[in-house]
C-alpha cells in the first residue's frame, strides 16, 4: 500500500466501522461505477484516489488528469468491482477528491485573476498533506510545509528582537533555509531587505502603499529578494495586489474555507 | 494524554517537524497569549484545543462556554507557557478551532432560520469526529457516525432489491439499528413506510411534494416515522423545507464546504 | 493488506519476536498443510485465516463455508508455502480460528436449543471484531457494537432520572439511534414502553414474570416493542426464556467464557 | 499512560465510538463506585485495571492484592471519578478484570488439586501479555512468551531431521535458549536427554508411560533434564500426570477456553 | 509523554519484552544512580534521556549541560526510583546518550580542528532525529533534514538536464526553499553560481581546486553563493579544506560510522 | 509488505517528507541503477534493502548472497523502476546496507582473528532488528534480543543478593530461560557454577585471570557450564581471550561503534 494514502484508509476504515450494514445486505457482484463532475471545475487527488481504491481491492482509472478542467457531466474516474466494496468506501473517496478538486479550482480562478502572480497557500488546514497536492495541482505554491522548512519573522517574534537582529541569528544557525520576514510598515520592509531576507511578507498593506515600499526597496538595489502580499485578499482584490508588483500572493481561504467540489459516484450497470 | 486529541497532536507535531526554526531563535521565556474572535459568530472547539495546549505542557482557560455566541475583539481562550511552545503549536489550535466554530456558527444560523426542525449534518467530512462535535455544540445532529450505526438504504442499493425487501432484510439482520430509507418519490416513500422503516429521507424533492408525501403517509396511519429533507439544501431554502413539515433537515456543506471563523492568537506581553 | 487481519498480524509477528528460531533450524521448502477439526462444532474465521496466511505470502484455501458443521476429522482449510513459515503462523491461525469456531458453536448450539428465538451477544469480550463476526457467522446477533450505536439505559443511569424521563432526553439527542431499557419489574417495562422504547431488556426475571410482562404490554397496544432476556441464562435454561415470548435471548457467555474448538495444523507432505 | 495498558485504552476507545450515548444523557457529577466479586475465586489484573481506569481520569485503589483468593460479595477495587467516565469504561474494566481472574482462578484449582508440580500455560491465547501475567498471578509458569525464547522442537519439525541433529543445531546456532523437545516414546525422550535436551515434553502419554520414561532417562545418569506432561489433561487427570513424576504440567485450555470469573460494578451512591 | 521520545520509549519497551526477567527477581526498593563518563568528551541528549527516565516514573536530573566538555569520571545526570525500573530503562538510556554524545564529541573535535569553518552533517544517518540534534548540540549544522526541505542537485539529477535548467526549475516550482548544486568542476561550479545557486557544494575536489574554483567565482562577483566541501574528508584533511576557503564542510561519517561515548549506570547505594 | 521493514519504510517516507523536491523535476522514466562496494568488506542486509525498494514499486535483484565477501568495485545488488523513486530512497537503502554490512564486517574481522571462538553481539544498540541479523550474517551470535529471553545477573543485582540466592529464584521463576552470572572473581564464577548457572560471564578479567579460573572450576566437575569473556575487547586483544579458553567473547563495539560499510549507488543508463 503506497503510504500516501494510509491515512486515507485508515479514515475509511473508521467510516465503516465493524461494516457497511446496508451494503451487507446486497448480493456480493461486480459493477462498474462512475464518478462524475456536477458542476464545472479543475479535478485533483485522482492518483490518491485511485490508490485509495485499489486499497480496497477496487479497480480505478481516471478519466482526465490531474489538475485539467471539467464540465458539468463529465466522467472523472472509472472504477470496477464487488459492489459491497464500492458503496462502503464511496465517501470517502468522494470526501478527498471533492476538497483537493475544490482547492484546485479556487488556485485556478485565483491564477486566472491574477495572472502574472505567484499564488500561494498557507498552514492554515488540518489536511495539509493532500491540500497542499491540490495547490500544487492547480499552479499555485505549498509555501511551508512545515515550520521547519524556512524561517517566517512574525510580529511575535520580531516583539523579542529587532529584524536585522533576529535575520542575522536565524541566517548563523541554519545555512539551508531561507529567511522570510514579515512587515508592516516600509520601514521595516527596508530593514529585512538589508539584512539580507530572502522574502518580504508584506501584510495587511494596501496595494498602494505595497507599490510604493518595492519600489524604495529595489531603488536601494535590492534586487533578488522577493515580495509576498497576504492578508484577507479575496478573488475580487488579488488584481490590484497582483498589479502592485509583489511575486506572491498568498491566501489562507484556499485551505481554511475550502468550497468542495460536486462530484458523485453513479452506478454503472 | 486524552485520546480525543491524539490526532490533533500529531498534526501539531507533524507541522513542526523537526523543530520550529523560528521560534528557536527566541529566548525561552513564559508569556500569556489570547485568542480573539476577529468577527461574530458561535465558538466551539474550546475544550479540544485546551486539551491540546496541555499536551504540550501549556495552561489554557476558556473564556466562553462551548457553542456560545461570540462578538468581534471577544477573548475566547487565554494560554500560559514557554513562549517557542506558543507559536509553535498556535496554527494547529486556530485550525481546529476555526473550523469547529465555523461549523457551530452555521449550524446555529441554520436552526435560526429554520426554528423548528433539527439541523442534521451528513458523512462528508474528511474530519468527522471534531466535526460532529462541532454540530453538536450548535444543537444540530450528527446523524450517522459510520455506515455501521444505522441502515441507509439509498438508489444504488435499491436498485438490486425492492424497498420492502430490503427494510425485512435489515430488520432481520440486526435488530438493533434503525433503518432509513431514501425516497424519490411518494410512492417509494410509502412502501418505505409500509414496510417498516423507522426514517424517510426524501431526496431532491419540492417543498411543495414534501408536504404532499408527508401528508399522505400520515393519513395512512403511518405516525412514529420520522421525514428528513436533503439535497442541495441552502441557508436560503431552508425555510420552506422546513415549513413543508419534515422532521430533520440534512447539509452536506455544513461539512463539506465550511467557513473557517477568523480567529487569532494575540500575546498578551 | 487486509486492513480487519491487521490485529492478527501484529499478534502473529509479536509471538514469532526476532525470529521462530525453531523453525529457522529447518531447510526452506515448500509444504502443504491442513487444518483438521478434532472435534464436531462449527467452523469460522475461514476467511479470516485465509488472509492471515496470505498477508505471511502462504496460499490457503477453504474446504468448507463460514459456519458450517464439521464432524472430527474433517480437513477445514489447506495451506502452501514455506515451512518455516507455516510452523511460524500455525498458532496464531490456530488461535483466531478455535476460538471463533468455539463462539460460533455455541451459538449454534443455543439457536437449536432455542429455535424461535434471536440469540445475541453483548460486549463482554475483549475481542470484539472477530468474536462479533463469529456471532453472525453462527446466525446470531451481535447487538451493540461499541457503546454508541444504540442507547442502553440500564439501572446505574437510571438511579439520576426516570425512565420517561431518559427516553425522552435519548430520543431529542440522537434521532438515528434505537432506544433500549433494562427493566427489572413490570412496572419498569411498562413505562419504557409507553415512553417509546424500541426494546425493552427484561433483566434477571423469571420465564414466568417475563411471560406475564409482555402479554401485560402487548395488551396495552404497545405491538412495535421488542423484548430481550438477559442475565444468567445458559444452554439448560435457554428454552424456558424462549417459551415466555421475548424476541431476543443474549448471553455473556457467548464471548467471556469462550469454549475453544480443538482444531490443528498437520503437515501434508 | 504506562505502556502495559496501551492496548486496553484502544480496546476501551473502540468500545465507546465517537462517544457513550448513553452515559451523555447524564449530568456529569463524581461518584463511587466498587467492583464486587459475584461468585468465589483467585482475582487478578488488579494494578492494570487501576493504571486503565487512571488513564480515563479516574482514581482507582484496589481492595485486596494481586492473585489473592476472593468471597463472593468481596469488594474488589474502588474507582472515583465522574459518572460518566466510570459506565464508559465499566466493560472494558470488566472484561479484563474478569478474564485474568477467570485464568488465575483455574491455576491455583490446577495447583491444588497437583501441588507438587509446575503448572505451565501455552502459547494458545490472543491474549498473551495478561494472560501470562495472570497465570504469574496464580503461581503458574507462563511457558514460552514467543517463539523466539526458547526452542520446543515439536513432531513437525523433527520429520525433517533426527532429534539428535537438531538438538546440536539448535544449540550450536544460538548459545542463550534452553532446548526443549517433544518426545512421543520413550525412544525419542532418551534421544533427546543424550543430545542434550534441556527439557523433554512427553507429550499425549499416559501416566503410567510416563512413570517408566522418567525412570529410565534418570536411570542412565540425566539428572539434570526437566520433564514435562501435555496433551489433554484436565484438572480431573492433572493428579495422575503429576504423581508420575513430571516437573512441569502445561494445559492449553488455561488460556483457550478461560470461564471469566464474575464481578460487577455497582454504583456507591 | 514528550513526543520527541515516542521512539525511545518504544525501544525501551521492546528491549524489555514481556518483563526484564532479571531485575524482576530482586525486592521493589527506591534507589539512586548515577551516569558517569568513562572517558572524556561532550555530552549530549541529556534532555532527551531525562524524559525518557520520566516516561517510566524515574527521576533524573542532569549534571552537566548540554553540549559540555566532561572529563573522565565526572557525574553526568542522576536518576532517583525502583531500582527494578532503573536497571530495565539503564541499557536504553545509555545506548541513545553514548552515541549522542560520541557525535557530539566528533563535531566539537572537528570543530576544533577547523576553527572558522562550519561543520555539517549528512543524511546519512538511520537516527535522524536524534543525530541532528546531537550535531546541534556539538555547534554543527544539521544540513539537511528531509529530502524536502532544500533543493540539492547531485550529478544523478544533472545527468538529465542542465544545471542552468535544473537552478531554473527549481526556483520556478518552490519559491521558499534553497537551491544546492553540487559540482566536479570549476565550470559547473561557475554555471551553478550564474543560474543562481544559493549554495555550491564542491565535491572530491582537492582543497587546491576548491580554492581556485572559489577564487573563480568570487572574482565573476557572485558574492553571495555559499561553497561546501564534502566527500571523504577527515579529522585530519579537514584543515586544509577550511583554508581554502570554503563556507561549510560536511562530513558523512559524522552519523554514519559513530564512535559511542563510554558512559555507564551506576548504583549510589 | 512484509512486517519487518515496516521500521525502513517509517524511516524513508520521514526523509522523504512531503516529497523530494529534487526528483520532482526529474521527467519520470524507468532507469535500471546499481549499488556498487566502494571498499572491500562482508555484505548483509540484501534481504532487506529488497524488500525496502519493493515497497516502493522498486524491482531489485541481488549479485552477491548474504553474509559474502565482496571487493571494491562489486556490484552487490541491482534496481529497476522509475528513477525519481530510486533517488528519493536511495538513501535509506544505502544507510541500512552500510550499516548492517559494516558490523557484519567486523564480526567476520573478529571470526578470524579469533577462529575457535563464538563472537557475540550485546544490548548496545538502538537498531537491534537489523544489527542482530547482520551478527547472524556474519557468523556471530546475537546474544539476548531482550530482558526477557535470558536471566543476566550482573553486580547491580548481586548487590541485593548473594549468587546461590538469585540463581535459585531464577530457576524457580521461570525454567525455560537459561541463567548467566557475570562474575568479576574466580571466586564469584565457582559460586555461579555451583549455584547451577547455565553460562559465566567473565567480566573484566585477564586472559591469565580466566585461564585459572576456567581451569579451577571444570576441575570441579562443572562441565557444562559455557565460559563468555567480555569488557573492552578489542581485534587486537581477541586472541588472546580466545586462547584462554572460553566459549563465548562479547563485544559491544561490535554494534555501540559501528564503521559502515562504503557502498554507493550509481545509475546505469
Amino acid at each position: 500500500m503506497d503510504p500516501v494514502i494510509r491515512p486515507l484508509v485508515k479514515l475509511a476504515l473508521a467510516d465503516i466501522g465493524q461494516e457497511d450494514i446496508t451494503a451487507a445486505l446486497l448480493p456480493k457482484r461486480t459493477v462498474r461505477a462512475a464518478i462524475v463532475a456536477k458542476e464545472d471545475g479543475y479535478v485533483s487527488g485522482l492518483d490518491i484516489v485511485m490508490k485509495l481504491l485499489s486499497a480496497f481491492s477496487l479497480h480505478a482509472t481516471s478519466c482526465v488528469t490531474e489538475g485539467q478542467a471539467v464540465a458539468q457531466g463529465t466522467k472523472v474516474l472509472e472504477v470496477e468491482g464487488d459492489i459491497q466494496t464500492i458503496l462502503s468506501v464511496e465517501r470517502t473517496a468522494l470526501n478527498v477528491l471533492q476538497r483537493m478538486s475544490g482547492i484546485t479550482t479556487m488556485v485556478r480562478e485565483c491564477r486566472i485573476s491574477a495572472p502574472g502572480v505567484r499564488i500561494a497557500a498557507t498552514r492554515k488546514t488540518l489536511f495539509p498533506t493532500y491540500d497542499k497536492k491540490a495547490v500544487l495541482a492547480g499552479g499555485g505554491d505549498p509555501h511551508r510545509w512545515r515550520l521547519d522548512d524556512m524561517y517566517l519573522l512574525k510580529d511575535n517574534h520580531l516583539a523579542c528582537m529587532s529584524i536585522t537582529d533576529a535575520v542575522h541569528r536565524a541566517k548563523k544557525r541554519l545555512f539551508t533555509k531561507k529567511v522570510e520576514v514579515e512587515a508592516e510598515t516600509a520601514a521595516q520592509a527596508l530593514e529585512a531587505a538589508e539584512a539580507g531576507a530572502d522574502i518580504i511578507l508584506l501584510d495587511n498593506m494596501t496595494p498602494e502603499r505595497i507599490r510604493e515600499t518595492i519600489a524604495m526597496i529595489r531603488a536601494q538595489g535590492h534586487d533578488r529578494v522577493l515580495f509576498e502580499a497576504s492578508g484577507g485578499i479575496t478573488l475580487t482584490t488579488l488584481p490590484a495586489y497582483a498589479e502592485a508588483g509583489v511575486d506572491i500572493i498568498s491566501l489562507g481561504a484556499l485551505t481554511h474555507s475550502v468550497k468542495a467540489l460536486d462530484l458523485s459516484l453513479e452506478i454503472l450497470r
